[in-house]
């Protein structure tokens, strides 16, 4: 195993150590755990809280800032964060006006969250949650009962953080959240296996010629392994999955992501996004708006995934919204 | 070779159609290879042109736009653009204010760029090129004459379009280009070797526990090879490195950059900048700004590159300038 660590056991804290002394505009309480902005909203609004294991960079810490989430809890790489570390985040940047939980559904994501909300509650934290589940690849796994979360969350994070800061209520945050999620399908595709550092070796085998086809962000195994094919053909199949699965029709406008997973050139990922930005041409589906680059990552793996997410005027609205994160900024 | 692409010989065509079908605020010209912004400044302004071999991506297309660049010259993977095509690019961004090159210190780089100014001129057209070698590895081998160019690329493009912006003559952006460079040392460390789609193979073999200390981004081979070693270990070494060679002094700021190679995880390149600003503090160098992330690639190498730039407040101010660019944005 090559990475730039000092030991397996201590990759969280100090990367929160280098999270805290490269962004100011942070404030990252190593201990607990928790990231947050270092200036308070000038007025009360609804809080954004999301969180999932480590190993995703730049989801979720990276996406902490205006137009976005309040707070971010990583836990352990591909392990849940704790409920306590969820509730230390919610008391944290809660106004009064609520919070709103941005979860990916793994078992382990979803009840540790749940337990803290319940927690948040008992405090009189007003708490709503999404659930993200766009991962059309596998329902039920080892690690999910139903679809996984993966590259939406982005514009869950995004649009409903954009909601929240122009002041509306939970309710409304938490229903446009949950629009984008039903908006939105995903399928990913693995050159390679991350390399886990705890466990020192790859994930999983895949042969010098072969791909993996509907991947999860943590390895998890896909529909099937295939031969690697030119990058038009995959994107291609990977574009026709998402729409299998998706409401789209010919006329429809999407929001568009081609994802690294963490190994991948950005100059293969434009590739892929030419490729797909052509087959989606031969649906008759426009891209309204497009992302290209690491978000959603897989440590080390080799890869892509793609999300589309149907967009109406209202959302691209959101979108469009100022936003000033580490990983995410517009003006 | 596992790499999401149509053929070795359609790599830079393909990928620049996936970046004009991203990015409707540039304009790519894909026959002659030039990407500029898609509007053009309101006044007559200092037009700044880099370019390159591709695969080290997002320079420099990904720096095209309002505060740094007006136009990029992608060449094909590790191979230098050639003179029409530099020329094309000045031809279509000069506003009769003139036009500045910022040219990595690279052989092919070096005499094509040449050429294309002597040719500009011949047109009238007044040009003036800031060379970047901040690479402290190497001096002189069979890639170039002196330094090679590395991370203070983005530091040069960044803070000379902030000065071009603001309407300065080019007399004036040369100079604060070449002050930036001056101010400027690197360092890069691989953990893996890059794979060039037309040879199918890593450029050079790495035993699985050893890293190349002093690499160059095109692979080229550096000061030694040692095993790899704890990332607290290798930033001091990094950091002693780049001091060694600059004239940092207690008390002095400085901008850092961590830059991945491009298939090293972002959660990694955080650690590295931990363990940097853990090593500067200890020299009595204040971090003055910061940015970690994917900026000068080498394709699909893993490792990173250390630049320290010494700043006072008036490149600070220029640092922190307005830039809405597909790869570096502030308001």
């Amino acid at each position: 195993m090559k990475k730039l660590i000092n030991s397996p056991e201590s990759v969280l804290a100090d990367a929160l150590a280098g999270v805290a002394a490269a962004h100011p505009e942070l404030a990252v309480d190593v201990p607990n755990r928790v990231i947050t902005r270092a200036v308070r909203p000038a007025a009360p609004k609804v809080a954004l809280v999301s969180g999932g294991g480590s190993g995703h960079e730049p989801l979720h810490g990276g996406f902490v800032g205006p137009g976005m989430l309040d707070a971010a809890c990583p836990g352990e790489v591909f392990t849940s964060p704790v409920p306590d570390q969820v509730l230390t985040a919610a008391r944290a940047v809660d106004s009064g006006a609520g919070v709103l939980l941005v979860v990916k559904n793994y078992t382990g994501d979803v009840m540790n969250f749940r337990l803290a909300a319940e927690l948040a509650a008992e405090e009189g934290i007003e708490v709503r949650t999404v659930l993200v589940d766009d991962d059309v690849a596998v329902r039920d796994s080892t690690w999910t009962a139903g679809r996984r979360g993966t590259g939406a969350t982005v514009l869950v994070e995004k649009i409903a953080g954009a909601l929240a800061e122009r002041g509306a209520p939970l309710a409304e945050v938490a229903a446009v959240g949950e629009r984008v999620n039903a908006a939105s399908r995903s399928f990913a595709v693995a050159l390679t296996a991350a390399t886990v550092p705890a466990a020192g070796k790859p994930g999983f085998d895949l042969p010098e010629d072969e791909i993996e086809v509907g991947v999860g962000i943590h390895g998890e195994p896909g529909r099937r392994r295939e031969k690697l094919r030119p990058a038009r053909e995959l994107a291609a199949e990977v574009v026709d999955t998402v729409l299998a699965d998706h409401d789209l029709a010919a006329g429809d406008e999407v929001i568009a992501l081609v994802n690294g997973l963490g190994g991948t050139p950005l100059l293969e990922l434009y590739i892929v996004f030419g490729e797909v930005a052509a087959r989606l041409a031969e649906h008759g589906v426009t891209i309204a708006r497009s992302l290209v680059g690491n978000f959603v990552t897989s440590l080390d793996m080799a890869g892509f995934s793609l999300t589309l997410t149907k967009a109406d005027a209202g959302l691209l609205e959101l979108w469009d919204a100022p936003v000033a994160t580490p990983a995410l900024h517009r003006s």
